[in-house]
């Protein structure tokens, strides 16, 4: 199961908020349509929506192809804006865009309309794709070296599959531990307030027959000092420099409790992740979210009429709570702003 | 509104698993209603069960007030085994039931049936209402102590008329600080899976204008770390002689959170929690509920099919979390063996 596809000049998007129920792919023919599924998460997974946003880019240059090549990137920079302010606290996103909008603004101008900008930007959308592919393979080989054999794990949001374009981040260390045979036991927590884990985590794990237990997120602590737990992986959705990360609201008290009971605490994610003009999470924009999605669980309101509620979609885990960083390009350990560096260095 | 009511030689239970969309009494006329009642969770919160099952005890002594005084003996015995074992975790239940048969036992034989039981059991389910009921009022004097002017709190799960026969335990200590112009703003956790934070509490604080905000349980953390949070106050269901307290699932974790961010942990209960047959939170048993209750809410599924899932209904935080036991007889700060058995030697 594909979370997007192009197909005939449309990207297709699973509507992971019908999941695991219902399975329905929304046609988008304009960076509008797109922008908004990103908002409403239709699509969600720090890597897939930059995936997502490239496609959204390339809708731009289709619905501009007749107009001349300075119109045409001109609409194609209002597209970019659109697309990059759908959600704030994921940097694939800004990522994705940004190298989208300078392969536009790099395309020799065409004899009619914009068709260069419409050939290079199918290009760049499918080497981003193919880039979080491998990116994916290359963390899931890393990161299943950290796994003792059968090892028992908690994993948080989802980080998989419908998350990223290939076998996943935190999701894809998980797999490729399983099937290296190092896996005895996942406890997916099921994500309040949007419930990935239970809808979308669980659905992977069980396709996959690799054993699978949902918990509600507060038992992890529990779990934690009566089980043997061997580690704790997530995903990130932006990284600062000093290695503080952003990801779903949680993560950083299922790290402090990791670091209570002296268990592993992995962050999984690929490099287009790290924000090096931000210095510490503290600077990492935060996005708060409708309440509603709180009060309410679909179409199910669980507190009472007028209630008012928080949703902050994020929070940020300090450094010093987290064990290893692993990227594509390989493990920090621990990520702190030399690591960071060194791994920049790389690039 | 009562939670429990006695009318008509019937016990009148309002069923909580409707609230707050629906207010319904579900009259007992037997004590098997009522532990089915409990059981189910129609009533919850451990003072509260408590009570419920003295009322149970009593409704026994009607079922069986036509028989002689050692036929309604031994069915009122059978009786307290089917109340005590309806919920293994709470120390309440057997407190009251045993405090009842004992009540029971000593009665005076009476001429005809058994009657004199039958005064007896009325006469000391009404004394153990008003004692939790006093109870309430003495911690929330004690707990509104504790707390600085214009507080921010978290609360967790519900601990308030809707858990006890009065104002409440960690919610009365609440409801008398606001009352003194204490406090500023409550943060109500959801409490996943029953959500008894969002249903219950959220509902208990808007009826009395407390300024109050749904959050859900792993928002806390990130809430601890960016704003000024002055305590945590939670109930309890059973403390050991060391002062390790039993409480709802997810207690455990907003201890070891509020400790790494040094907020004050207190923990809210009357004596008859204290179980001084326990050494240490190891032995007190942990009700195992069904994983239907994590896997739906309500009646709507929110994993796929066939998820398996873990329903450990409470966990255990090691009194070196908490900063304060707040008991009806004093403050114990810091909760341990000496402090608890000095209390002990006040009874």
């Amino acid at each position: 199961m594909q979370a997007i596809f192009w197909k005939h000049n449309q990207l297709h998007i699973l509507d992971q908020r019908r999941l695991p129920k219902k399975r329905i792919y929304i046609p988008c023919r304009s960076h509008q349509q797109v922008a908004k599924a990103i908002q409403d998460m239709v699509v969600r997974g720090a890597p897939l929506i930059g995936c997502t946003a490239a496609y959204g880019m390339l809708l731009a240059a289709w619905e501009t192809k007749t107009k001349s090549h300075t119109s045409s990137l001109k609409f194609i920079k209002q597209a970019a804006n659109k697309l990059k302010s759908a959600r704030p606290t994921a940097l694939a996103l800004s990522y994705a865009v940004n190298r989208m909008l300078t392969r536009a603004e790099t395309a020799p101008p065409s004899e009619k309309g914009s068709d260069s900008i419409l050939q290079a930007l199918k290009s760049e959308a499918d080497i981003l794709f193919q880039e979080d592919l491998q990116a994916n393979r290359k963390m899931a080989d890393w990161g299943a070296t950290l796994l003792p054999n059968a090892a028992t794990v908690i994993t948080y949001c989802n980080t998989g599959a419908l998350a990223t374009s290939g076998i996943g981040t935190a999701l894809g260390v998980i797999r490729k531990a399983f099937h290296l045979g190092k896996i005895k036991k996942v406890y997916a927590c099921e994500t309040r307030p949007y419930l990935q884990g239970s809808r979308l985590t669980l659905w992977e794990l069980m396709v996959e027959n690799i054993p699978s237990i949902l918990i509600t997120d507060n038992m992890a602590a529990h779990l934690m000092k009566t089980e043997k737990i061997d580690a704790v992986l997530t995903g990130a959705d932006r990284i600062a420099a000093n290695g503080d990360t952003a990801n779903k609201i949680g993560t950083y008290a299922l790290a402090i409790q990791a670091r209570h009971h002296e268990i592993p605490f992995y962050v999984v994610a690929p490099t287009p992740t790290i924000d090096l003009h931000i210095s510490s999470g503290e600077e990492i924009p935060i996005e708060e979210r409708s309440p509603a999605e709180v009060t309410q669980i679909g179409s199910q309101h669980i507190a009472p009429q007028r209630a008012q509620a928080r949703h902050p979609a994020f929070d940020v885990t300090p450094h010093k709570l987290i064990t290893a960083l692993i990227t594509e390009k390989g493990i920090l350990q621990p990520p702190d702003s030399t690591s960071i560096a060194k791994l920049n260095g790389l690039k």
